[in-house]
C-alpha cells in the first residue's frame, strides 16, 4: 500500500507536505491514471497521521485536478496522459548586467546636457517625508479606496488653485485629469479624441511626442516652425486634426510664441468642432523674467484647447504625476466612457502632492529652484561665452526661459560625429539635427545645452569638456 | 505721453506692472496697432523708474509678441486685428459636487459586497511611514532620475524572489515589468502583441477586462466556461489569438481550474508562434488551504504565458503598482520598442515596496490579511447558513480561496430587481449574470459576495441586510 515518511514532518504542513509526495507520485507516473487511493480512515492509520490530515491533501489534489472523487467509492488519479513532466525548476539565476541598466540614465556621462536631471541636493525630501508621515497618520478612508479616475479632489482643487495664481488660468477642478506622466495621458487623450484622428507635431520638437502618438498607432504629421512657432499654412496641406504645442518654450529652440501666431493658431481649430490643441507647458515655472506668456487655454474661450503640465520638471522626472485640462466637451466624452478606470497615480502621493501645494511648499520650491537655476545657466553661459581658447567659435542663442538653450558652434564635425566625440570624452549632448523629422529643415551646428543637471561644483568640468571638442574641431 | 501712476508699486515687480499696464492698453485698443512707444529712457524719466525696468517690460512684451522692435527706430504696438479682446476672468467657481464624486465608491453603501475594499485599520501604515522615511532619508540618486522603463531593479528582484519563495515560479527580474494597475499594463500588452489581434475572455468573467480591450481598440471575444474553466472548443471557432484567464481563481465562480485543462489550453496555445495567454492571478495569494495551484506560468516551457498580478488585493487597490512577467520574445519586443517610455509608478513607491516586500513586512502582511479574510469569512458563512429565517432559501457555493464566494439564492425576483431592492436597503451587491455576456448562459439568483470591506463589527449588519431581501421574496 501507498505510504510516506511523515515522522519528519510536524505540525500544520502535515497535509501538505503529503500532497506533494502524492502529486509527486502522480506526475512521475508512480501513481497511474485510473488508480484508486486508499480511503482516507485507512490512509490515515497507516501514515500516523489525523484523518483531517488525508482529507486536506485529497481536498487539494481534488481541487487541483490531480484526482477525482466518485461518490461513495472514493479518490481516483486523474487522466493526466498529455502531461509532460514539469522540468526541474533552474534556480533563479545569479546576478547578471540588469536588461534596464541603460534606460536609468545613470553614470553615462561624466556631464549630462542631455536628460532632464534633478540633483538630489535641491530635493525637499525632509519635508516630503513629513508630509508623507503626516497624511499616512491622519490615515484617511480615501487613502485606502480606489482614487476617483480623474484623480482626488484635493489634488485636482490645489491644481486649479495653482493654476489661478501662478498661470492667470481660470479652471474647475472638474476639468482636471491627473495621470501618472504625459506619456500616459497622450494615450487617453488618443482614446478620447479617436484613433483615426491626424496628430500634427512641432519640427523639430520633442521626438518623444510623435513616438508616442504613433505607438497609440495614430498618424503624426510633422509641422515646420519658424521664427514665430508651428507654421498654420502647413496645417491644412497635411490634413491636421489635431495638434500638440509647447507655445511658452519650444523645445528645443526656446521659442515663446507670440500672441499673434496664437491666436492664429485658435483660428485654425475654431473652423472644425473636431480640431483641438494641446498646449504642453513642460517647463513653464522656469521662466526668469516677468511672468509666463498667456496660454491659449486662457485666451481660448470655445474649448478646444487642451492643457497639459507635469510635475517631473519642478519635482524630479521619477514622481510620475501628469495634469490635463479638458475642455467641457472632452471631459464629459471622459466620464461617459473612461471614468470607470482608476486613477494611475498612487493615492498616497497625490494627497501628500496636494498637501505640497497647498502648504505653499510648492511655490517655495519652484521660486528656490528658479533662483538655483538661473544661477548656474548664468554663471554657465558667462563661463562658455567668455571662455578664452574657444569662445569666439561659439554664438548662445538664449530666450530668458526654461532648462535649456543652444549654441551654435563652428565646426568641421557632422553633428552625429560631434555627439559621438562628446560622448568619448564623457559629456552628453544633442543637436538641433537630433530634434528634427526633416533634418534638412534645420541648421546643423547647433547644440541643445540642457543644463538642469549640473551642479555649482561642475561647471567648470561641463565648460571644460565642451572646450576639448569645440576647440578641437573649429572651423 | 503715455503714462502711468507707478509710485505705489515697489521693488522687483515694477517692470512687471509696466508691463501689464502696457498690455491692458493694448488689448483694450487704447494703443493702437503700428503706435510708436516711447523711447526706453524718456518714458523712465517720465514715470520715475529705471531704464532697466522699461527696458525688462519692454522686452517681456516684445517675446510675447504684444509689441515689436525696428532697429534704431524704437518700438511698436504689434498687429493684432483678429484679437477679440479676453473675456474677464471668471473667478474659482463655489465649491460644487465634484464630477467625480462617485467614482471613489465612498458611503454608497451601508454594506459594500461589490467593491474590493480595504479598511483602514488593515492597513500596516507605521510600517509604510518607516519605510518611506528609511528611503527618503536614504536619498540615492535613483530616487530622483527617471526610472528604468520596466521599474527599478529592486523592486524587480524583490518580486522576482517572492514568486520564487511563494509561487513556486523561477522568473529572472530581467522577465518582470512593472505598471500602475493592471489596467495600465493590458494596454502595454496590446502594443506589444498587436491591435490587430483577437482577445478571448472568460464568460462569466471580469467585465473591465474586456472593457479596457475594447477601449484600446482590440476585438474580444466572450468564450463559454464550463465546471472547468474556459472551454477550449470554443477558442478556435471564435479565432482567438491571446487568452486572458483566471485560473487560480476564476472571476467570478471562483473555480479553480484543474491541471487537465490548463494543459489543454497550452497546448492550443503551443499550435502557432504568436498565441498567448494572460494568466492574472488578481488574489492569488488568498488562498485558505494548502499551496496555490502550479500557475500556467510555471507548466509553460515555450514562453507563450505571460504572468500578470497586483498589489491591488494584497496591499490596496489605491497602490496601482502591477507587475507582469513577459516571455523572452514578447521581453524582447518590450526593450526594443517601448522602454524608451518611462516606468509609471512613481520611483519612491518602487523603493518603498522593494523594501516592504525584501524585509519580510509584505509576507507578513499577506498572512495576517489571510487570517483576518478567513475569520471574517467563517463568521459570515456559518452566520448567513444557520440563519434561522432564511439560511434554508440559500445555498453557498463556496471555494477555498478568494476574497469572494457565490450564494444560489431562491427568489421570485429577477437578479435586476434583486439588486435594486438590496440597493434600496443600503446593501451593495452583484449577481453571476452582471458579470455575463450571454446573460442567458448562466444561472439566475446567484449573488456574488465580495466580502473584502467587511469589517467583524458589521457582519451582524451585513446578514440582517441580506435577510431583508432574501426573506421578503424568497419562492
Amino acid at each position: 500500500m501507498l505510504t510516506y515518511p511523515m515522522n519528519s514532518v510536524k505540525g500544520t504542513s502535515m497535509y501538505d507536505h503529503l500532497y506533494k509526495c502524492i502529486k509527486e507520485d502522480i506526475l512521475s507516473g508512480k501513481l497511474e491514471s485510473g488508480e484508486k487511493l486508499p480511503s482516507k480512515r485507512t490512509f490515515a492509520k497507516n501514515l500516523g497521521v489525523s484523518v483531517i490530515t488525508v482529507e486536506n491533501a485529497y481536498s487539494l489534489l481534488a481541487s487541483e485536478g490531480y484526482i477525482y472523487s466518485e461518490e461513495k467509492k472514493g479518490y481516483y488519479v486523474a487522466k493526466l496522459d498529455k502531461w509532460i513532466g514539469p522540468e526541474k525548476n533552474t534556480p533563479v539565476p545569479e546576478e547578471k548586467k540588469d536588461i534596464f541598466e541603460n534606460n536609468g540614465q545613470i553614470n553615462k556621462y561624466k556631464v549630462d546636457l542631455i536628460n532632464n536631471i534633478v540633483n538630489y541636493e535641491r530635493f525637499p525630501f525632509s519635508t516630503w517625508s513629513k508630509l508623507t508621515r503626516q497624511v499616512l497618520s491622519e490615515q484617511d478612508e480615501g487613502l485606502l479606496r480606489a482614487a476617483p479616475s480623474g484623480g482626488i479632489a484635493q489634488l485636482r482643487e490645489s491644481i486649479s488653485e495653482y493654476l489661478y495664481n501662478y498661470r492667470g488660468l481660470t479652471v474647475s477642478s472638474d476639468r482636471i485629469v491627473i495621470g501618472s506622466g504625459t506619456e500616459y495621458l497622450y494615450g487617453i487623450l488618443v482614446k478620447l479624441t479617436g484613433r483615426d484622428r491626424i496628430y500634427a507635431v512641432e519640427d523639430p520638437g520633442y521626438y518623444k511626442v510623435s513616438r508616442i502618438l504613433e505607438d497609440n498607432d495614430v498618424r503624426c504629421v510633422h509641422i515646420a516652425i519658424d521664427e514665430y512657432g508651428m507654421r498654420v499654412d502647413e496645417l491644412d496641406k497635411k490634413n491636421a486634426d489635431i495638434i500638440h504645442l509647447t507655445p511658452s518654450h519650444h523645445f528645443p529652440t526656446g521659442i515663446v510664441m507670440p500672441i499673434q501666431r496664437r491666436l492664429e493658431l485658435l483660428d485654425w481649430a475654431y473652423e472644425s468642432e473636431d480640431r483641438y490643441i494641446i498646449e504642453d507647458e513642460y517647463d513653464c515655472e522656469f521662466r526668469y523674467l516677468g511672468k509666463p506668456v498667456q496660454t491659449l487655454s486662457d485666451i481660448d474661450r470655445r474649448g478646444h484647447v487642451i492643457y497639459i503640465n507635469t510635475f517631473s520638471k519642478t519635482l524630479a522626472p521619477s514622481f510620475r504625476i501628469s495634469y490635463m485640462v479638458l475642455p467641457d466637451r472632452l471631459m464629459e466624452r471622459y466620464v461617459d466612457t473612461m471614468s470607470y478606470m482608476s486613477c494611475t497615480v498612487p493615492n498616497l502621493d497625490q494627497y501628500v502632492l496636494a498637501k505640497f501645494i497647498k502648504e505653499g511648499y510648492y511655490e517655495r520650491h519652484i521660486n528656490r529652484m528658479r533662483v538655483i537655476y538661473r544661477g548656474i545657466r548664468n554663471r554657465f553661459v558667462t563661463a562658455v561665452r567668455n571662455n578664452s581658447t574657444y569662445g569666439k567659435y561659439i554664438n548662445i542663442m538664449e530666450e530668458n526661459a526654461g532648462l535649456h538653450f543652444l549654441i551654435k558652434v563652428q565646426t568641421l564635425l557632422e553633428d552625429k560625429e560631434l555627439i559621438k566625440k562628446a560622448e568619448s570624452v564623457g559629456l552628453g549632448i544633442r543637436c538641433l539635427s537630433d530634434y528634427a523629422y526633416d533634418k534638412a529643415s534645420v541648421s546643423k551646428h547647433i547644440i541643445i545645452i540642457n543644463y538642469s543637471g549640473i551642479r555649482e561644483d561642475n561647471i567648470d568640468e561641463a565648460v571644460g569638456l565642451l572646450g576639448e571638442i569645440i576647440e578641437k574641431f573649429h572651423s
